[in-house]
């Protein structure tokens, strides 16, 4: 795992070098370099090599879903949503370079990630044009930024409270860039259709876990181990797993998607897969 | 040149309709369907007819770079950067969907447009690549908003108000879109490189010209004709050709320009060139 995770910082330092104007790349590599778990590059780059191909080949992709991911997370902590003052225990990108710079460089970020996919995959025109196909259904309206604002939406209104919405949010907000890192490594591997729909399927199940694994730390964990301010889901009045079913429904909930998750697992035989969700386990306590 | 703005009109209608999340696309099309001279769009379907191409072919780029124009136009009125609360003579995104939707559908818009460029240009695998990563380049950090980053430090910053920084705002601010609908017209009817050569200076010229000419009338418009807030320019500190070297000097450099323009578009023969570069003299009265 962390070989993975050193070849990914590794990358992200390669694929966005400091340039001019500096204070924008100052702001776009903050948050992209800020220490982090990598589990979207991770995943993409273990799926890659799970089926067969050179994670190698998958590291420009990788490393734009973390770029992407980061660009999520620049723009979910302006003031205007969610407001949020640190993230993986610094300050928010806004509080360092301010709210014009830290929209810019989110901006800027989704451009780049894109560009990246482009120039750095050593794959065929049209598998390309899939890959950013993929890119722009995952990052836009029908993807990650859907979820987002519906999860708005719903803040202190408790009619948008339903588990039509927030399987909505999930699956979009959180799943769509875990699928699109799940889909994009197998598909770099050349894999045939059958193992993408069984990753597809994989990915749905982690995704979601991972998801419920969020929202139940946003109560239990502290700020040392989440890096951003905590009880806020509850504050802000945000439909969640554990708002709207309680903790110990979410937590058996995720007990049974990290079961299932195993099983797949054990078919691909992976020690990384193994090791993330062994880690989702120990984190939640479940 | 009124049939070209209303195929650019029914072009974006039918690239970017209406659906679910109601509120996201909303405010997405809210910006884009505002009433507008279609400068780039046109520009990029005229180049490609006179260059011999099809210009149906080039709609959907020309429609994603009006939506890309949109973006920009969405998140340089937020209240942290040019917080301007009109737009084409209405309410400014953000004044009608607030600030957190007018951010998201900015950000939605990046991603939409380039997926319309691969989904609807009806092109080789290769050249859409090449198109896309023009896109990029163009909305990225060295295009677009490289100008608007260095234009935001600028303001009431006079250390900053240098001839070289006024001429990276111009290119990129302004030009790179100017630059990247005229080229991709030219790209897209596939025309030899001497020609696409010929574009790009053309582009420039104009670029640079619509840019002073931008500037110019943020002194002597009125809200009427310009549909935003006036005088904003100097108010905010901004560096502008006529805050760098007053009118006078602004309006002489346009004239020298537009003659400039006037040359190449007499070799290309275009009624539409010729109409956009006179409204521009019209307009600001050279």
């Amino acid at each position: 795992m962390n070989n993975l995770i050193k070849l990914v910082d590794n990358g992200l330092e390669k694929f966005l070098p400091t340039q001019e104007p500096r204070k924008l790349f100052d702001s776009m590599r903050y948050t992209v370099l800020l220490e982090g778990k990598r589990l979207r590059p991770v995943l993409c780059l273990e799926m890659c090599r799970i089926l067969g191909g050179d994670p190698q080949n998958a590291l420009a992709m990788a490393c734009s879903i973390e770029m992407l991911h980061a660009q999520t997370l620049i723009h979910d902590d302006l003031p205007s949503m969610d407001n949020d003052d640190f993230r993986r225990g610094k300050p928010s990108n806004h509080k360092i370079f301010g709210e014009a710079t830290a929209i810019l460089a989110g901006d800027a970020l989704i451009s780049w990630a894109g560009q990246n996919i482009i120039k750095n995959t050593p794959a065929p025109a049209e598998l390309r044009i899939e890959l950013l196909n993929d890119y722009f259904t995952a990052a836009g309206a029908n993807g990650v930024i859907a979820g987002q604002i519906i999860d708005i939406d719903a803040e202190h209104n408790s009619t948008l409270h339903t588990e039509e919405n927030l399987e909505f949010i999930h699956t979009h907000k959180t799943g769509d860039l875990f699928n699109l890192a799940i889909i994009s490594g197998a598909k770099i591997a050349q894999a045939p259709q059958s193992e993408i729909n069984k990753a597809q399927h994989f990915a749905q199940i982690f995704g979601l876990a991972f998801q419920i694994a969020d929202d139940i730390l946003d109560v239990i964990s502290n700020f040392n181990e989440l890096g951003k301010t905590l009880g806020k889901d509850q504050q802000a009045g945000k439909l969640t797993y554990v708002t709207l079913y309680g903790i110990d429904n979410a937590k058996c909930k995720l007990t049974c998607l990290l079961n299932e998750c195993d099983n797949i697992i054990n078919e691909y035989n992976s020690n990384i897969l193994k090791e993330i969700i062994d880690g989702i386990r120990k984190r939640t306590g479940v």
